[in-house]
């Protein structure tokens, strides 16, 4: 909860473990409406803004068609197109767009950027990936692990491993799974670990401290059950349900060349070698875009245990599901029918008295 | 009115007083009728197109909303997206938008290109800000103050003090408030008189004359009893009602630095002292973006006494009012039921015979 | 018919004459529902992707506005918004789309980039221009054909000249014609006739082969009855019924500058003179936009005999006839209203038992 009793999503860590469920749960349901040719007008005459600082495909994509789908409408606010931080300040434009649309969706590259647009605003606002977590991508990928557990097991039995360099993607799955109380690990190489990565992130801003992502998942442990890993062992992936990577390019694409990535990361490639040492049937997931032949291999990506197709369809699961939870608080305070017989009678009878037509 | 009988919106001098207050009206009936869970279909199936030849927040954001709500739909034709004057005349590209949707806004750089569209079009062109004049932000503003009048006056009896830079938004509520038979004051350094920045902008196109603003100014109180003073005088600030501003780099952000604007205009910033020199109850207006500490202090911004806010959401008003007061045409031109009926059986027919689903 | 089983809008070779009749008469179809005030939800809750590796007026406004006034929503997913051949293969980005939208069009600047696309996808992939042909631009241009046909005229009495280069637009107007058995002529300047710069495009890349254009003319031509002339003797254009231009700097904006392009195609204007040599009642086409004073005099495109304004608006007419024709196979798949209703039923209760609204 931010300002203005509104709900913002801008972290999983902000929401209890049943309120993640309900959100992943009320978005399965929506999808199996939607595949069964009902589209609920949950979102019917809201618009969202959508404020991209960097290009994106799937969270652009999904946010827009989740709105139609439901009713709604979606507008691209690309970067330059926007005022935002610069001749006007973030606070301002906050609160100039909560007077002209219904919710908020932000790209950021600065966490810094989204936590400051939340606090101006009187609508909610999405977190659409920041350089801290990526949390939109998490109750997507919560709904895929959900539609795949494996044969007789509870989603607090699956074990996640993470292979490769600790992004923000890393960051927020952590945050899911030990908040959920499932077993967590990041299989990566020293230097290159979340808490590093989060650290680097941190050190551009030294006002700003997002707090210790290690303690933030210590705490999740104890509350949960749950347990995480972050090792360069490669005798953690054993026991794996699900393995998951993600480019290994990152937020330092200025910092390291292919060679350097390759040479840092070679041995965390998911490939046929990593899937196996993991649980028979372990699923292969990534939030995508994948390098092929760096962090994943084709074999691997396009197999039968690739999840990562459906999980880039569950973007749009899960933007739906946010959405409609998040403006519970405005179809609550929806006006009567009397009210708006009124209302268009008004108008109706100013028109008229006008000859407008 | 322009060419092909359609009404544009070009400048609201071009309208009279009481179109000017329909217009009005007509955007607080649709505004009550949506805060009170009615959208009025009155857009349906219609398409605006939305050509920015430079970025914008509120103008942008509340055209889009306005169409939706009301069951239309915008095209954000952004710089670079389409031809406009490059390999293609203006005349052209405005015959063949009026081939392919409703209605088009354009934010333009010069005045001159919203002009041409308007020739060439035979849909209604709006136009959504110039180096002339700024007439959405006009009937916005205009539904702020008619919701805000002083107790115990009528919008006649108002005074409008603009402090500050005589930038095209100054330009057009001058001749809101003089077409009203309100009484407008532009209290600002010589030099940065309205006349004077209007003719800066006029002499970028020496073919071309938009007449004499003063000429315009006097004129209008003529027919409406208002009464219109620019000057430096700060005595000219008492007895406001309403006092606005805008920011100080207007149009000019090549020619002054943040030094020189401060040194030009720091007079003339709207703060507790010059509030202080207006009417008890005097509000504070601003068109946005504001550069707080330059045009306006935080504590006049973030008060009770201002409107800026109001003004936002009022941008949003005026473009839904607007929006169905100049499609009128199309919509008393609707076919009957009966050709409604024929054509679709017509459709249904020809898909049956072809196959086709 | 490319993989999945989907039908993809790639060329029009890749359909039947009677395929290419059946496209244009749906289209007219559902023009006269429209003009009747009837807008057929024939697309109601899809979305199209529309991929615009480069500017466009036409194309871009006719998707946006077909796709709504059938009911669905077009997203712009312009240059630098979305990844395509970056850091994601164009085969992922094929994938990752048709999880989440219904439908994608791509003007590219490669034709090789919208084949591996239809290759990837398993929704409908649409041709927005190429380097190697335009056939929606086909599709509108055969409309304005039949509503246009020369008294007592049947479709394949008609003769068609192409005046100029032999652009993209040149070579599918002569797939189209041919295809129909009507008679087509290139009337050109040597070295710019249509052959040579489809082989230009193709040389850009070794790797690929588009045919023989003249091979698929004859073949076509052998199949319908129609014919084909490329030529630059002016007696070619008697006999004409609609003569047909575009752009001088076609593809080759980098090649030829203006004193160039007017010494090479100087001849082939399409002015008063050549109109006079055709038929009586000749008409006058071109895609637009036009250079006026080069491919087309002002007094020749502002004449009664000039179409070129009714073939903008049919590239709209095109749009929404081959949208609601590609998506047939969706409409087929529909979930009958039982499983609608049971759909919305299980997620009522879900929202009930969790307590949201």
């Amino acid at each position: 909860m931010y300002a203005n009793g509104v709900r913002h999503f801008i972290e999983t860590n902000d929401f209890t473990k049943q309120e993640i469920l309900d959100i992943a749960y009320l978005s399965l349901e929506i999808k199996n409406c939607i595949k069964n040719g009902y589209n609920p007008p949950l979102l019917k005459g809201k618009t969202l803004g959508m404020i991209f600082q960097q290009g994106s495909t799937r969270t652009r994509v999904s946010f827009e068609t989740a709105m139609e789908q439901l009713g709604g409408h979606a507008q691209y606010l690309g970067p330059g197109m926007i005022q935002l931080g610069g001749h006007e300040t973030i606070g301002d434009t906050g609160k100039v767009l909560s007077q002209l649309i219904d919710v908020v969706m932000a790209r950021v590259i600065d966490h810094q950027t989204v936590v400051d647009l939340a606090n101006a605003c009187s609508i909610p606002v999405l977190n659409g990936m920041s350089d801290w977590n990526h949390p939109t991508q998490e109750i997507g990928d919560l709904c895929t692990i959900l539609e795949n557990l494996p044969r007789g097991k509870k989603l607090e039995d699956c074990k996640v491993v993470f292979a490769g360099d600790g992004t923000q993607v890393c960051a927020s799955l952590g945050m899911l799974c030990t908040k959920l109380g499932m077993s967590f690990v990041q299989y990566g190489p020293k230097g290159k670990w979340v808490q590093d990565a989060l650290k680097i992130a941190n050190d551009k801003r030294p006002d700003v401290t997002y707090g210790d992502y290690i303690k933030i998942m210590e705490e999740n442990c104890k509350e949960s059950g749950g347990s995480f890993l972050i090792t360069d062992d490669r005798n953690a992936v054993k026991g794996a349900d699900f393995i998951y990577t993600d480019v290994w390019y990152g937020l330092y694409e200025s910092e390291l060349s292919e060679e350097e990535r390759i040479a840092t990361f070679k041995d965390y490639q998911v490939n046929r070698e990593l899937m196996q040492i993991a649980n028979l049937g372990c699923k292969f997931m990534h939030c995508l875009p994948a390098t092929r032949g760096e962090d994943v291999t084709d074999e691997v990506a396009d197999s039968d245990v690739s999840l990562c197709w459906e999980e880039a369809g569950n973007r749009l699961t899960a933007m739906r599901g946010l959405l409609v939870y998040l403006t519970q608080y405005q179809r609550a305070a929806e006006p009567s029918e009397l009210q708006k017989e009124a209302a268009k009678e008004s108008l109706e009878k100013f028109m008229a008295e006008r000859n407008i037509i």
